[in-house]
């Protein structure tokens, strides 16, 4: 990807605007609670939470990863709900206009940055939508993982809450195992537990 | 750095106890400010504001360094402080027992994790804390940069309400430079204009 013709201390300029613009995903609020149960989770924590995840978890990926890849996807993938708001998994209607609204907010965010950065992030993203690639399909892995452990450790609450019956999560989780079928074995475990509990409806 | 001679089963169970035990690094809540002066911020957000900050400023970094390392480096160098809890930069009797309270909350937590990530992770952080290497001063830059631009949007809420002044702010940052000096020039103006419209004291 070229580079415009500007200065580095323009391009440092632009990517400071961004990194100022994207402060906002702290305030992007998710269904999932804290392990502890003491309040929601924001889109920056679980994405700092996936990135880790991402770097200790790579030797399980179902096919080898380029690891730092991985990391900046799990890094940016949220970023479009700072405009799109975050869409619940089990909403039905949220999700039928998801798509469009996130691709507003992708054009939107990425171009504060450097043409070829923003580039890379809206390439980057879309690879993570598209769940074609070694590193996407690790990734949604990751994705998919991270609220089962939160939610089982908060005893179910976001669950109960909403409601959430077997049926949804077994088919939310349908490709967890492409990424990585020790994750997904791990993961239904809990699942399991969890529907056999009653956190989960049969 | 030679594994256990355990299964990936039981490493995979030993990496997802760690997982679960740095959600409370979303509890452990610093000095700073969001941008928009809403609330302050926590560890676990402000280690992805690094991570996001480190791949797209490595260009400006004073030495070449290691994306991945840098990144790696800045998601976990806070995670001693689930133990030790937050130190705050202008807090010198905090600052005198801060070494001692951090190595114990390192050899607690990273232990989590089978012993060769373990060590990857506590040798990580020793040399974030160390200073020497071209990451772990890149990653300093970005960890005193970050907080002056939050402190900066939010009206220098936090530096107001800690009476903080110039000297303080300014022997801070007296080796950011060392990791990128185009990201201390930008800072540097940055801490001019508050020390001009008086948020940072004379």
């Amino acid at each position: 990807m070229s580079r415009e013709n500007i200065s580095m201390e323009e391009r440092l300029k632009m990517q400071m605007d961004f990194i100022r613009e994207v402060d906002k995903a702290k305030s992007v609020f998710r269904q999932t609670y804290l392990t502890d149960g003491s309040r929601k989770e924001n889109d920056a924590e679980h994405s700092w939470h996936l990135a880790v995840m991402a770097f200790l978890l790579a030797e399980h990926a179902q096919e080898p990863v380029d690891v730092l890849k991985v990391v900046k996807m799990v890094l940016i993938h949220d970023l479009v709900e700072i405009d799109a708001g975050d869409t619940y998994a089990y909403d039905p209607s949220g999700n039928a206009s998801k798509r469009e609204r996130e691709v507003a907010g992708a054009q939107r965010i990425f171009h504060i940055l450097p043409k070829d950065q923003a580039d890379m992030l809206y390439d980057l993203w879309e690879e993570f939508e598209a769940r074609e690639t070694p590193e996407s399909k690790f990734a949604h892995t990751l994705d998919n993982c991270q609220p089962v452990l939160l939610n089982d450790a908060s005893g179910g609450r976001s669950w109960k809450e909403h409601g959430v019956c077997a049926a949804q999560v077994m088919g939310r989780n349908q490709r967890t195992g492409e990424g990585s079928r020790a994750i997904w074995d791990y993961e239904k475990q809990i699942i399991e537990k969890n529907i056999r509990n009653g956190n989960i409806k049969e």
